[in-house]
C-alpha cells in the first residue's frame, strides 16, 4: 500500500527543529504518511529561490503528492494561506507567489482560501503557520478530508514570473536566475530559446566571461574551465568544471547573459 | 497502524555519516518504526542550546515518542546514560542536563539508569555512544523492551534551569538565551512575565536597541525594524524584519534585555 | 515487514533539492521503501572523502541494504554506472572509486555495468545521473528486479586505496585522510599498526603538535588539550577536547602523523 507523501520546502534551515517539529505535527494527526525535504535552506525570506526550487522538483515526485512550502515573510498579517489542487497533485503554503512558478493559475484546478481552523493547531500562533497551519492542512489532507473543507475557492492568487528573456534576431538576453550548491549559473534561458543558434558555434557572455559553443557534459570541458549545458531543470546554465563558476567571476542573481550567433 | 516514532537531536552536523550510521542501527534492530530529525546542528558540545531545541519540540510531537538526544562531551567517562519515562514519551541520552529542560525531574515517572549492555551494540566504543548505547536502545524500546529491562531505576539525574529572570516592580530583566537561524534574538521572559506591562506601551533595550511596543507578527513593523513579539516557544523575542537582529546589533547569547513600562 | 532500505549518499549539498528530487524518483517507482541519508555535504567532487564516509556507514547497516552514492565529476562522459552486490548488500553509482572502500573488489560477487536503459529515467539527462540513472535503479532493485537484469557483469572497476602507511622499527608514519565536523583529524593508521607500541608510553607528532599516550575517551584529556585515540571508524584520531584540532594547529588532509615508541 502506498502511504500518502508530503514533501516539505522552507527557509527554515534546519539548526532550530522547526522542520522537525512540522513533522512531529504531520504524524501526530496521520502517522502513516512518508514525508519527504526538498530543501529547508531557502536564503530566509527568498520567494523566489524557493518557487524555483519547487518548481525543479514536482516533475519527479508521484502524482498525487502533498507539497507544504513555506517562505513566508508576511506570517500572521493579511497575506492568505492556500490549498492549491493541479494535476500533479497538492500545493499548500502562503499566498505570496511561492507555489506560483510550480502551480501557475492556468494548471490550478481549484484554488482554496485555507480559512476553516478546524483543520489548524489550537492555540494558532502569528508567527508559525508552518506549524499550526501548514502541516496540519496536509496531515489532514493526507488522511482523506476533501479539498472543499478547508475553506473556500477563490479565483486569484498571487503570482510570479520568471523575468522575461529578450529575443532579438541574432541575440537571446536573459539573467541568471539561481546559483546551485555547486556555483553553477542557472540561467532563464531554456532550450526552445537557443534554437535558432547553432549550440557548437553560438556565443555566449556574462560578466567577465566569455564561452564559445556549448557542450552536453560537465567533464566535456578541462577541469577549471566554463562550460554552457542545458542543465537538469532545461535551462542554459553556466558551470565551471569542478569549480564554482559564480565565486571564480564574480556573478550573482540578476547578471546579464548574452547569447549570439 | 502507527510505526513507533523515534526523534533524534544531535550537534553530529550532517556531513559526516554519524547520524545516518544511527538510522541504520536503529533499522537493524527495529526496521517498522518512523524517525524525524530534530536537529543535527546544535552547535558542537552546547548541551544548553540542546536541551532548548529539544523542549521546543516534544509539545508538537505525538505522546509515545521516543527522543534520542546526544550533545556529550563525556561520551565514555563516567557521565552515565539516561533513559527517562515522562507523560510525553521516552528520553534517551547522556546525563549531562540535556534532557532535563524537556524532561525536566519532576515531570519523569522513571529514571532509568541505561547500563544493560545486552541492548548495547557489541564492541561498545567509548566514543560514540550515539551508535553503541542510546541509538540501540531506542530501537530495543520501540520494538517493545520493558524500560526497566534497561537498568536499575535513579532517584536523581543532572539538570540545567533556564537563568532566572529579575522581576521588580516596574521592570523584568532577563538575556538572551538562544539565537536561531534567521537571527532572532529568543529571551528567557516568557508571556507570564509580562502580564504586568501594557504590551503596546512597554519599553524593551537590549545592548544598542530601543524597542517601544509589542507585536504579534513579524511583518507588523516596516522592513529592516526590530520587532519584540511572543514567538512560537511562547518567549519574548527580539526579531528584524526580513534581517538578522543577532548580526544587525551584535548581539550574542547572554546579553541582557530590560523590559520597563 | 521489513520495507528495503536505500541509503543517499552525495555531494549535492541540501539547498537545491537535487536530493529530494532522487528521493521522489525513488518513491515513485517503488512507494514502500525506506530511505536513509548518509551524507549529502561531501565536499564537491571529493571522491576520496566520500568513499571514506561511505565505508564508515556501511558496518552499521542491515545486510540487503541499497546504497547510492553519487560524488560524480565525470557524469556524462564515459565513465561506467556500477550496481555492485556483496555479502553486506548492493552498491549503486559511478565507476570512480567511490564505490570502492567500502565495496572493494575482492568482497564483491557481481560487478555490473548499469547499461539497461528501461531501468533509466526517460529522457535521461548527461548532468543528473542521480536522478536519471542511479535512483531508478536502486528503485527497481529493491522491488524486486534481479541484479542480472540492470546489465552485463564486468571485471573490473576503478579502485581507491588508503594512503599506505609506513612502518619501520620503532616507527609508523601515515597521514590525515578526514577532518570531521568536529574538527578531529582521523588518519590512516588502524588499531593494527599500533599493536607494537604501549599506548601509553608512544609519542605522536602532526604538524606543531606533539602528544604523549593514547586516552580511551575525548573526556580523558583536560578541555582544550589534545587527544590521541582510536575513534569510532577504529582509526587513529587526533582530537581537541571541547574544540578543534583542525583549527587550533592548522592541519589539512594529507598532513603527516608520525607515532614513535
Amino acid at each position: 500500500m502506498r502511504r500518502p507523501l508530503i514533501a516539505l520546502l522552507t527557509d527554515f534551515g534546519t539548526r532550530d527543529a522547526f522542520v522537525g517539529i512540522m513533522k512531529g505535527v504531520i504524524l501526530g494527526i496521520h502517522p502513516a504518511v512518508d514525508i519527504v525535504d526538498l530543501s529547508h535552506e531557502i536564503p530566509p525570506q527568498d520567494i523566489f529561490a524557493g518557487a524555483l526550487v519547487l518548481r525543479s522538483a514536482v516533475p519527479f515526485f508521484p502524482a498525487g503528492t502533498i507539497y507544504v512550502a513555506v517562505v513566508d515573510p508576511g506570517v500572521g498579517s493579511e497575506r492568505r494561506a492556500l490549498l492549491l489542487e493541479t494535476q500533479r497533485g497538492f500545493f499548500i503554503g502562503p499566498d505570496n507567489g511561492l507555489l506560483s512558478l510550480a502551480a501557475p493559475p492556468e494548471a490550478t484546478r481549484r484554488i482554496i482560501h485555507l480559512v476553516n481552523s478546524a483543520y489548524f493547531l489550537t492555540p494558532c500562533s502569528r508567527t508559525f503557520h508552518g506549524r499550526d497551519v501548514f502541516a496540519p492542512a496536509a496531515a489532514h489532507l493526507s488522511r482523506g478530508v476533501a479539498v472543499s473543507q478547508f475553506g473556500p475557492a477563490i479565483p486569484h492568487m498571487e503570482r510570479i514570473l520568471l523575468p522575461p528573456v529578450e529575443r532579438r534576431d541574432q541575440e537571446v538576453v536573459g539573467e541568471v536566475i539561481y546559483i546551485d550548491r555547486f556555483g553553477n549559473l542557472v540561467t532563464n534561458i531554456d532550450e526552445a530559446a537557443l534554437r535558432p543558434f547553432s549550440k557548437e558555434r553560438l556565443f555566449i557572455s556574462m560578466g567577465p566571461m566569455r564561452i564559445s559553443g556549448m557542450v552536453d557534459t560537465y567533464a566535456a570541458v578541462a577541469v577549471g574551465s566554463p562550460a554552457a549545458l542545458i542543465n537538469s531543470w532545461g535551462m542554459l546554465e553556466i558551470a565551471l568544471r569542478n569549480g564554482s563558476a559564480a565565486q571564480q567571476f564574480g556573478i550573482t542573481v540578476g547578471c546579464e547573459v548574452r547569447v549570439t550567433s
